[in-house]
């Protein structure tokens, strides 16, 4: 019998958190390629310790581990997955590019434009960020999010067939587009398309069901 | 004959840019591999027009094409190349699992967090990024820098050999580690080891000097 891969998740975290939490890449992942695994569930209201550090340097989640690696960061289990597994990660090249491309775009160039314009007014909301503040950043936010929807255009997904850049893309624009996503009907029906897949149901189904406890 | 693997490239940019622009990740690894390339010099002056967006969504440099593929983002043309080429992206699943691990932290959860704290002053100084606003940034940016340290420790590399997860560190470190960097003596000469390779000075002598016009 062979061991089930491993994620780490958290047990509780704030309410509004919910669903949000990045074990839910994984997890998505996982169901696309029909595959079990198990979880490890931490606390999000205490400090791991050493020992988890050593797993995940950045003391978050998630953290993933096989018979044969032990890895963090949800977009690097997301290449992994694609690579052992197939179809959510191409191998023809061309196709293949182009998925890594959006993957790290995504990562790099997408998610950081339109994290703080979410976040800052949540963890901070006033001083030192102001209103003025946050809608400094708001251009760019909105000027990349306008990228990503000129190359969506009438396409279904962003980088081919459905694939890992997809998981990543409409968990960025659920997490941290706001209200800027209405600008762009085209990417309210991907979110759509992309929720309505039965992996996605399963994945945020089962990332809900584990958290099942209090506050550390 | 074959044709050379070609990358885009900045023909003017501010001169604070200079040394800055994410074309060197291409380069460094492309030197790394003792490959030859061509770059394609653009004006950061002017908008690429419509063909260009075709090839780079985010109208960004590096863009990158070979005989087989097209493609953008420079973490994505590093993992392309460490797939295509060798050594920078090992074949063996832990290391390899390792090293992208590394690669997608730097993309998604070191440069996020250290980048609005160099950045932010340079393009919205004072007014509405107050200094106070900027220094409430730094905790997490010191907070990811003190884990990138601990995880390097007394190693040479921070995944194992040095791969492109070091391509991408050291150019994160350099342009918008600005002072955090110094609390890290370890960090400090991490940083000088790389750029003391033949291919890191290489790769900088030939981005430098690619730099031929004035603003468009």
């Amino acid at each position: 019998m062979t061991e089930l891969p491993t994620i780490t998740a958290f047990s509780w975290v704030p309410d509004f958190a919910k669903g949000q939490v990045r074990d839910i890449i994984a997890r998505w992942a996982f169901a696309e390629l029909g595959l079990d695994y198990r979880t490890e569930l931490l606390n999000a209201a205490s400090a791991r310790g050493e020992e988890y550090v050593e797993w995940h340097p950045f003391d978050q989640v998630p953290a993933y581990r096989d018979e044969e690696v032990e890895m963090f960061e949800s977009g690097a289990i997301l290449i992994h997955l694609g690579e052992r597994h197939g179809h959510i990660l191409p191998q023809e090249p061309p196709a293949r590019a182009k998925v890594l491309s959006w993957t790290a775009a995504i990562l790099n160039t997408v998610e950081p434009a339109l994290r703080p314009v979410s976040l800052l007014p949540l963890f901070h909301g006033g001083k030192p960020w102001t209103e003025e503040a946050v809608a400094a950043l708001r251009p760019l936010a909105e000027q990349r999010l306008k990228r990503v929807s000129a190359a969506l255009g009438e396409n279904d997904w962003i980088a081919g067939d459905f694939s890992i850049a997809d998981i990543l893309l409409v968990f960025v624009l659920r997490s941290f587009g706001g209200d800027m996503i209405a600008a762009h009907p085209n990417l309210v029906n991907y979110m759509e398309r992309a929720m309505a897949r039965p992996a996605f149901e399963e994945a945020l189904a089962k990332h809900l069901a584990d958290f099942t406890t209090e506050p550390a």
